[in-house]
C-alpha cells in the first residue's frame, strides 16, 4: 500500500528528547516499511527514517524556538495535498487542520488523535467538519467528543518488542517514571511506598511549569530512606530502571489518553499498579499485567498481589497486544476498511467541489456510526460494517 | 457591494474591554453600512452591529475561557465558505487560516494583517500560499515579510471622527496611555517628564504578564510629584485624558504595526512625541501632528516644539487621513481593484481545483509586485497597475 504518514513538526521523528507522538509515528513507519509497504513520511528535516522522506521544516519547531506552529504546519499540508494522488491512504498524526483542509479527500484520509480530548476548545471543529475518519488511541479518549465525530477505529499504541527487553527477575523497588506534575500524582506514589514500606525510585523530569509544585509539594516528601529521586533518565537507563522494578506505579489523576510508560513496563515484564482513569482499564488486564485501583488502600494492598504475578505472563500479554507490529497490523486493517468504503465515499464526496456549495455529509452517511462495543485494540469500526459478526 | 467581514472570535465586535482589531472591524462595518453597502459580519454572538450578522461562537472566546481558537475559527471559516457565493468580496481580519482555506477563492478575498509580522513563525505559510491578497496597516509592517507576500494595499486604521472629540485648549500635562510593558517604554516617558519638569499622567493597565516589570522597574520610578499613575481608564475618561494633555508620549521600543492611540490623540487635537519605530514615521507628520524623535535629548527638546503646534492643524490632519470614513473609502478602493482584476485572477485560479495538482501561481502573476513607492494610506498596489500614473 502507498501510505503517507504526516507527523507533527514540533519534534523530529523520532524525537531527540521528549515527544510521545513522534516516537509512535517513527515506530509505525519503520514497521510498515519492514512489512513492504511504500511509506512516505512528512516530518521535520532532523528526522531519521527508513521511509521515503519529505522534509517539511528546516528543524523541528520546538528546538528551533518557533512557538506558533500553524504556519509551518499549513505549509506542510499544502505539500501533502500537492502529492495526494501518489498515496492510497494519507494518515495524519496532527489534529484539527487536516479535517478542514482534506475534507474533500476524507475518503482516503484518517487522523489519529494523540492528545486529550476533554478540553472543549476543539469541539466546534469536529461539529463543522464531521467527514474526517478519526482513530482514537483508547476508547475512553472518545468519551468527551461530540456525537458527530466519525470514528474509524481505536488503535492502541505499540512498542517495538526489543526496546524494553524482558527482565525475568525484576527487583525489589517500586518505579515511578515520567514527569513530575500534579495530574501524574507522584505524591500518591510516595505515600504508597511509605505506607507499604517498599522502596520507591522516582525517575522523572521537572518542567519549568511544574517547578513550584515540585518544590512545595514533592521535595518535602522526599526526605525518607525509602524514597530515591533520580531525576530524568535516558532511554537506555529506562530499560534497566523498568526491568529492575517489582511494579510500576501509575497513580494518575487525569484522563490519560494512552500512557506509553505502562506498556514499556509490561514489555520488561514489570506489572503496573494504576489508578482507574482514562485508558487504564483498557491497557491493564486486571490480575494479569497489573492491578487497577481506586484508593490508597487498594494500591497498598496491590503490591502483594502484583509481586505474585508471573512476569513472563506480563510480557506475553505485551507481545499479544502492544507490539509495534500489532499496531501496524491494526492500522493496515483500518486502511483497508477505509479503502473498501472509498468508492462509496468518494462518490458522496465528489459533490464537495466547490466545497462551499455541497451538502454537508453527516458522519452517519459517510461511515455509519455503530454502537460502540467494548475495547479491542485492533477492531475498526468500519470493519464492523464490512464484516458483520 | 456585497461584502463579508470576518472578524477574530477572541473578542466581541466591538469588544467589551480590550481588542484593537475587533474595534477597527466594528468601525469599518458601521461605516460601510452607512455608505449603503450590503455588509455581513461573521463574529462571536456577543457582537453588536448594524450589518447582517452571522454568529460564529456562542461567546467571544477569551471571555469564554477558550484558549485554543483554531477549532472555532475553522468552524467559522466553513460557514464563510458555505456562503461565499453571496459575496462580491470576502474581507478577513484573521491571519494564516484563510490563506490556506480560501486559496481557490483568492480572486475575491483579502486579508488585513493586524499584528506584528517580525516573528518568523508564520513565514512558511506566506511562502506556501502566496495567492491571497494582503493588506498591511502600515508600510513598515511589511518589511520582515517574505518576498512572496501578495500585497494589495496599505490601509491605515481610521477612527470615527466623534469618538475622541477635538479639544481646542489642551492642557499642561504629558499623557501616556495604554499598557505597561517593556516594549512600550513607560520608563522613557517618566524620564522625559523628570528631565523636562513637565507633569506626566500615566493611564495604563498592567497585565499579569507585566506585573513583575511594573513592580521592579516602573513602580520605583513613580515616587515623584511630577508623575501620576492613574491605572486603567474607560473609553469616556480616555477622551478627556487625551484632550486635556499638551502632548501624548509614545516612546515605543518595538516595531508597532500601527498604534491606534496616536490617532486617538490626534483626533483630540493633541500632538504626539513618538520614537522612530514601526509605523511612527507614517502616522506622524513630523512638525504638524507631533515630533518623531530618536533619543531622550530629542524627546525633551520636542516638548517645547509641540507646545507651539496648532491643535486645530493636528485635528485637520486627523480628519484628512485617519477617520473611519477615510479607512472605509480606502477599503472600497481596494475591493474595486480586486474585482477589476478578478476575471483574470479567477481564470488563473480556475486550475486550482483540484488544488493539489495545479501549478502554483506566483505573486507576480497574480498581482504584479511593484516597486514600493512610499507611504500613502489610501493607495492600493493593484490600483497602481490599473491606472499607471
Amino acid at each position: 500500500m502507498r501510505i503517507a504518514l504526516v507527523a507533527p513538526l514540533a519534534e523530529a521523528v523520532p524525537p531527540k528528547l521528549y515527544g510521545g507522538t513522534e516516537r509512535v509515528v517513527s515506530w509505525l513507519a519503520e514497521e510498515l516499511v519492514r512489512k513492504g509497504h511504500k511509506i512516505t513520511l512528512f516530518a521535520s528535516a532532523d528526522s531519521e527514517t527508513s521511509a521515503n522522506f519529505v522534509s517539511c521544516a528546516r528543524q523541528s519547531l520546538r528546538l528551533a524556538g518557533i512557538r506558533d506552529h500553524i504556519g509551518s504546519t499549513l505549509a506542510m499540508l499544502r505539500e501533502v495535498r500537492r502529492r495526494a494522488a501518489e498515496f492510497d491512504v494519507i494518515h495524519f498524526h496532527i489534529d484539527l487542520l487536516p479535517n478542514a483542509l482534506f475534507q474533500d479527500l476524507a475518503h482516503k484520509c484518517l487522523v489519529t488523535l494523540h492528545g486529550r480530548l476533554d478540553l472543549r476548545d476543539a469541539h466546534p471543529l469536529y461539529e463543522a467538519f464531521p467527514e474526517m475518519p478519526l482513530v482514537s488511541i483508547s476508547d475512553s479518549q472518545r468519551s468527551p467528543m461530540p456525537k458527530s465525530a466519525n470514528w474509524l477505529a481505536t488503535i492502541m499504541h505499540g512498542l517495538p518488542a526489543h526496546i524494553c527487553p524482558f527482565n525475568s527477575k525484576g527487583g525489589d523497588y517500586l518505579a515511578f517514571l515520567g514527569r513530575i506534575s500534579p495530574e501524574k500524582r507522584p505524591d500518591r506514589a510516595i505515600e504508597i511506598a511509605k505506607r507499604s514500606g517498599v522502596r520507591l525510585r522516582i525517575a522523572a523530569k521537572v518542567d519549568n511549569a511544574d517547578l513550584e509544585y515540585f518544590k512545595t509539594v514533592i521535595e518535602p516528601m522526599l526526605n525518607d530512606p525509602l524514597i530515591e529521586f533520580i531525576g530524568e533518565i535516558n532511554e537506555s537507563d529506562k530499560r534497566e530502571f523498568l526491568g529492575g522494578a517489582c511494579a510500576l506505579l501509575f497513580p494518575i489523576d487525569w484522563p490519560e489518553p494512552f500512557g506509553l510508560v505502562m506498556i514499556e513496563a509490561m514489555s520488561a515484564g514489570t506489572p503496573v499498579i494504576a489508578w482507574r482513569n482514562g485508558s487504564v482499564p483498557e491497557v491493564i488486564s486486571n490480575g494479569v499485567t497489573g492491578r487497577i485501583v481506586e484508593s490508597m488502600d487498594d494500591a497498598v494492598a496491590a503490591i502483594a498481589t502484583v509481586s505474585l504475578m508471573s512476569r513472563s505472563s506480563v510480557r506475553a500479554e505485551f507481545e499479544k497486544r502492544f507490539t509495534a507490529e500489532r499496531m501496524a497490523e491494526s492500522y493496515l486493517t483500518a486502511y483497508r476498511s477505509l479503502l473498501a468504503l472509498a468508492p462509496v465515499n468518494a462518490r458522496n464526496l465528489a459533490s464537495v467541489i466547490p466545497l462551499g456549495v455541497r451538502k454537508r455529509l453527516s458522519a452517519q452517511t459517510f461511515i455509519p456510526a455503530q454502537a460502540f462495543n467494548g475495547a479491542s485494540q485492533c477492531r475498526t469500526d468500519a470493519q464492523n460494517i464490512l464484516d458483520p459478526v
